[in-house]
């Protein structure tokens, strides 16, 4: 029987998950913890891939004696596979532990179920399904992967009030304030991959790193390892334009991040360029190219899928932004507005269209609003091909 | 001195005040609240034009040996003058108060200051400015007219998300849903008059009144008056489309309101000529019009003004929108925002510009956002030549 101790129990949980959300891709984010006599007495979370799992942490400092006849909460179901690490089912048993409360099954049809399995066997109490909607959105693009075999994908766009990127000229900094600017760190640092395009990179100098001192953590980085991991960057670059003898004079190239740059099949450009010219974190991947439609992002999509991009976080102009819902493929849009008119003749912030009935025009959900700065930011989930 | 009890007293008083938002116009909204050993001992409001001022309803049912020696919480400074009703000073005088607590002062300068001094003169003790900011919010229309000679204008506006308020062919049937449209009624409810364009009434046959059962009170309407007021309606009508002999067909002329046609100088039509076809409910007034700049919108407002109406809520499309901002005499932008994507070549929603520098675009203050419905209402307020 599930208790409301217990809901809050794993409420805990999922506050300890969440400390692992710029660290722990692709792997997913797991909290544990450890009760007895109405006492916690060990708490632990995934940090990163290769180390302790949630449950393993969360048992680090506790004897035999110490666990036996605890319950155990854990977001996730215990892993059942010897993989970096030993199961962590095999781990809760071995403890002595006489009841696991689970947040939600594994979504892998392949292992869902498995965990929960080992521990009935060894005569333990489990309990499935508690705060399932609040575990489940600890891990979209992990469970995006292992469900829809591609990654969550989470659209950032900035407009003024009246829909606007930038001026008829192109001019347009800066439309949000420093605020604004800050939080879209945040969501970077969480993304296992940013993707922007090659114009972006080219016309603003992007270097689309996470700055650590503009994150707003309110608990402690893993201890050893305070450095922030920075997400892999994808440069759509149909036309090739980021060749390697230009890498070193943009700041793309020089912030220790993993740069994948997509180009045509025809680029004469290949990885060993890059490692001559000092970069060796670059990885070219060479797609199908239209120069008038320019890449398939099903394509895309494929690559950041092999190279276990769980999460990608799209920034860059309008019309990239438009393909992604035009092709349905987008799940969520995260759009700035700024308290500005910008005025008729700029550029559209979502240039789909023209449409010329309303059933043809794209509806979203609200999902959240909120005031950052001066500015608001609305996110809103699209329905899409894979739901 | 002014102590945490004299706030929560005024604080009752300020939501007392709300009760006659729908019906006060042109007067300003009051409440007062009189209080004797630390028990409310009377309410009351002002309710309409004509008919007593919330210190004398507050009184109504208290003799003055239950008044006597109290203390009244009053909003605005109690009137000094013989209007339609006695001066409330002189009631809260005859009533034997010992001590008055007031809002604010009455910033009309011919009477600042007048009520408190016949208070004073009488031996009772005043305080002035309590809750000053949430006094003063009851009523920005009335103030604005006491301070600029002009109304408070707020503009409504709805838009997708991308800033488009019809696609390109005009469709536009509808961008917000039920909840938003419900909303407008309340804006509708509090203003002095809807201001419109002849456009927005012959394409839409939109009708601009208020639809009791469609407010949501929290409390009750003046129980001697179960009907709402109807705002006026100014239409603008350069063109002067709306003719006695179409007046019949449109709901506008048929809801009892009454409506102000502002047409142009020549035009032919008179307040005779629609009392002739049985329309007795409606103003001309002629003004100067250009057919390429439209009115000069200074000199609409005059006409407002001279007409008492304190708060002209602005209904009508984007053009009419982004004139009252250019000219500088817009105080709010009501903006909804659905979550729909309407795509390119689609109406803009404040078609301002276009504009060369970001230093040109219009910058706003964010007041307030709420979700209402499925849509988001933004409220920001505009700078501008009044201030």
């Amino acid at each position: 029987m599930i208790t409301s101790t217990d809901l809050a129990y794993m409420a805990e949980a999922v506050q300890l998950a969440k400390r692992g959300q710029y660290t722990t891709t692709p792997n997913p984010n797991v909290g544990c913890v450890i009760v007895k006599n109405q006492q916690i007495i060990g708490k632990g979370w995934h940090k990163k891939a290769g180390t302790g799992h949630a449950e393993v942490n969360a048992l680090a400092n506790l004897t035999k004696a110490a666990s036996s006849g605890a319950t155990a909460y854990v977001t996730l179901e215990p892993c059942s596979h010897y993989g970096r690490t030993p199961p962590c089912a095999l781990r809760l048993v071995e403890a002595g532990v006489s009841r696991v409360v689970v947040g939600m099954l594994d979504t892998n049809p392949q292992v869902s179920g498995n965990g929960i399995k080992i521990l009935e066997e060894a005569g333990i109490e489990v309990e499935v399904g508690v705060l399932e909607a609040e575990c489940r959105a600890l891990n979209p693009g992990f469970f995006s992967i292992m469900e829809r075999q591609r990654p969550f994908v989470q659209i950032k766009l900035a407009a003024s009030l009246d829909g606007k990127t930038a001026l008829h000229n192109g001019e347009s900094k800066w439309i949000t304030g420093p605020a604004a600017r800050a939080d879209v760190q945040t969501y970077r640092a969480k993304a296992s991959a940013i993707l922007t395009s090659a114009s972006t990179v080219l016309q603003d100098d992007a270097s689309m790193n996470v700055r650590q001192e503009q994150l707003n953590f309110n608990y402690p980085l893993d201890e050893t390892n305070t450095n922030i991991r920075q997400p892999h960057v994808v440069v759509l670059d149909g036309r090739a334009r980021l060749k390697p003898e230009v890498a070193t004079s943009l700041k793309l190239f020089n912030t220790g991040a993993h740069v994948i740059l997509i180009q045509n099949k025809n680029s004469e450009y290949s990885e060993q360029a890059f490692s001559e010219k000092g970069f060796d974190q670059v990885t070219v991947e060479k797609l199908e190219y239209d120069p008038t439609s320019g890449f398939d992002l099903n394509d895309v999509m494929s690559v950041c899928t092999q190279l276990q991009f769980n999460t990608v976080w799209v920034e860059a102009g309008g019309r990239l932004a438009a393909s992604f819902i035009h092709e349905k493929i987008a799940d969520e849009l995260i759009v700035y507005i700024a308290p500005k008119i910008m005025g008729q003749g700029g550029f559209d912030v979502i240039p789909l269209g023209p449409f010329s009935e309303m059933n043809q025009t794209v509806s979203l959900t609200t999902k959240d609003m909120r005031q950052v700065g001066e500015d608001i930011r609305l996110t809103y989930t699209l329905s899409n091909k894979n739901d």
